[in-house]
């Protein structure tokens, strides 16, 4: 019952967040047909600013982190990062009606990493305390970056794919409807350098070469400005410009990016009638289900390495948040032709709210149980 | 004497701040043929940020406000805040050669409300030991957005009409006469739009469609983002994104925008010639009569519902004061074809000392006298 | 010994600054085809935003300094500030394979003033115990912002005279060399004003009408933001608006800049192969050179006007530091054709720890020499 209350009233807390109000707000100010827009510049200049800003605190992250002691659990973190894309390709994607790109785009930003639930379970552990390493919060970027990476390879794969089968089979009809939710201007747009690339595909239809289309999509502007800024996390001391600029700079322009997903969400809202139902059963499952996979992960760290069971929890944590921070400008940019409507919602709305609520103590309580409390 | 000498340092004072500074520096820029430039991406983007804050702050306040409580002053601030740009719609525009659209757009910036000049008047209130409600200041929103939303709409009508006449009558001289004012080129870009939607002219001439202007105006750039800040700050809880980003960008952005506003001021002051006594009078009575108006009906609420002295003082000081905030920026995305030189310089130059220096005591004053002091 | 360890530390920090890292970082992602790319809008904002926070800044600290006072020292710094970039010009420039306008934007950042660098000469003064005129620091302005705009108009005088050159002797050949390496495109967009200006050419070939060039220099968008931002801090009180906005986002703008200016080097680096030694000796002997002239300027004004030994000291590291703020955005706008490599390349790996490391020890040696300890 208390899981419920403190269910609803997250949800709730939810739709006045400044972020989910930007996103409304915009959906409205498009409904209304205003002359309201932000320029293209503007907007692309945006993205830029919270994709370096991502790497950059994830670069900080890792530099000022005990590699050598953190190994295992972050190798860990990389390879639940990567299996929950996999999973959400493999289980979502595969439901009735569900678009493919929707669907990794949203295994993507559940696989992501979201801030303010790690820093929820860090608070609630020193409460019940139980102790874990000072490093484990630093295992959030070896976990978030893989997994928005591997989304937009994914994506990019999966795309291409399509553009092959659809050119060898001739099956027009099939490509029509396929390029329509591809959301057609910015899938030319974007994918035009890809597409002349290839100009011969292979006659199997099916075979794609992989390592052209995932260097494509490390070149592509979201994956640039991610990966320049982990390398200058990591490599130079950026702290002085990360703290006086891109940091307090950040919840406003993303704010900013809100408003303008939920201008295009409206037109893309009418997509999800007939598959909210399947949105809204993976986001109830998956954080709990990303979590207890994490959580046997880090049980095999805490046996080999003695990895404390409270770094376990944290873990458990990271796998089972959906982010709302790093993963919308990233797969906005990334992944254009996902629909942002499918993804934030599962994330903001239901994802969240399970993770906090039903999560959290899920994990601390199966900690509590192992360590004989 | 005091009053004058109080006056002039404050007229002294103003022309050094750093809003009129860039104002002149982009008159100065202009003049010498500089060919300095602000993108138009970045000119529109940050009338975009000066609104959306504009319109939350205002949202803010009204959210905090005890709306039972405050209802028939705010009631009164609408009243007097639409009032007062009828008031310069019927006089001002009225005198000789001042052009009506740059007259409406005084009369919008003189209803709206100085920040600046309401803390002043707070201050002293609280030197003075006279006593007023705690959301007695909250009262501002309710003047200053109707007082512009008001300007905007009857400036839409006014140019409306025009093209109405012109069209009807063929009065071909006159037509080509008034477009000439009207700015040429941001008139078209920007009313190219309604145009459109108005094949129809009523053949009575002078009698126009009033709603589908209104609805226009609301989904004009400027309008539409001033409304959507107020309704995130009323129904969101906006204020983390407000503080860390909104409101630390505001004054900085405001003075680029001063600067832009000089830049183009340069070519449009000569219009200004025949007219600025109208103007300078107009600055200096309005804040007055303005206060006076709003004292009166701040009277009645005193009656009525007991609302305080204080109150009362504070409501005639936000009538008397003028916007050099919220008013530059939305007036020059609303009414484009205004000439920023007319309404800033009454404003800055005249409107808010007198607001002060005048204002301010005299409804102290008046309080006083009817507490008996 | 300790000199050389200094060095050594100076520069290896050096590359791990923000400034640097992000220089380099975007070499790299030009280096890698990345398709990042930052919208011209928002970069020519940038440049302005760092060009009016320079400029305020020396305008600033000129308003409060007490101008009688420091008169001659002031002078003094001017008449250093133009000599450096001269010298730069009749040796840099001289030597085989060195571009001109390179050369010339290298003294130009030579010539200007690091803020950390003379704080580090402030604060090993007071360690020192050696006395100097509160005003002393507020000398930078007066050298600064005249070595940069003498740097640009010299670089346009310049360019005008090899187009003249060409234009009268039809030397063909020699003419598509020169405008090779003038970085065609931009030397076109930039300067096509300049040469709508000037249908006839002096026939005398070499001799070119320096006055337009010098008012063509100060038209352009740099310099006017330069002159503007200086105007402003010197007679308005922009002190609110600088400390809330154009300070704080100068470093993370600066960055930006970098970065953009790392994208374009990429292409230009091989330039600099065959002239990289010349520009090694340069930045070494340069700073050095520099700060003794400086120092025997300070000596003449302490011998008239008792100038303070310290004030000396701060005057020659004023001159042998070189700007890593506020000369790439000058340079890189007022002579677009000048490889940013060179002189950042110069100032940043070399300069600026020789003027660290070697300089202001040597100065306040000296200084401690003559006053006999």
């Amino acid at each position: 019952m208390d899981f419920l209350s403190d269910f609803l009233t997250l949800f709730l807390g939810k739709l006045q967040s400044p972020t989910l109000g930007f996103l409304i707000g915009g959906m409205i100010v498009a409904a209304v047909n205003s002359r309201l827009q932000i320029p293209d510049a503007i907007y692309k200049f945006i993205v830029f600013m919270l994709l370096i800003k991502v790497g950059l605190s994830g670069g900080i992250a890792i530099r000022n982190a005990n590699l050598a002691e953190m190994l295992l659990p972050a190798v860990f973190a990389v390879v639940v990062g990567i299996l929950i894309v996999f999973i959400g390709r493999y289980t979502l994607a595969k439901l009735p009606n569900v678009k493919t790109v929707d669907a990794i785009a949203t295994a993507g930003l559940f696989g992501a990493v979201s801030g303010s639930t790690l820093a929820a379970a860090l608070t609630l552990l020193e409460t019940e305390g139980i102790e874990y390493e000072a490093w484990a919060a630093a295992l959030y970027p070896f976990m978030d970056i893989p997994a928005l990476v591997t989304a937009i390879v994914l994506a990019s794969v999966y795309v291409s794919k399509q553009r092959g089968t659809a050119d060898e089979y001739l099956s027009k009809q099939e490509y029509l409807s396929k390029q329509e939710y591809l959301s057609k201007q910015e899938y030319l747009s974007e994918q035009g350098i890809t597409a002349g690339g290839y100009p011969k595909r292979d006659t199997a239809g099916k075979r794609v070469k992989i390592w052209p289309i995932v260097k494509e999509s490390l070149q592509g502007s979201a994956l640039s400005a991610l990966l320049l800024g982990l390398a200058l996390g990591v490599l130079t001391q950026p702290e002085s410009v990360y703290e006086s600029f891109f940091n307090p700079l950040f919840r406003g322009l993303l704010s900013i990016l809100m408003l303008v997903m939920g201008m295009e969400a409206t037109a893309r809202i009418g997509e999800l009638r007939k598959v909210g139902q399947w949105y809204a059963l993976y986001a109830l499952v998956a954080p709990l289900l990303h979590g207890f996979i994490a959580f046997g992960f880090g049980m095999i760290a805490h046996v080999i390495t003695g990895f404390s069971l409270g770094g376990v929890v944290i873990l458990a944590v990271i796998a089972s948040s959906s982010s709302d921070i790093s993963g919308p400008p990233t797969l906005r940019a990334g992944i254009p032709s996902a629909n942002p409507s499918a993804y934030i919602g599962s994330s903001t709305a239901v994802g969240t709210p399970v993770a906090l609520a039903l999560g959290i103590p899920l994990y601390i309580g199966l900690a509590q149980a192992l360590m004989g409390n």
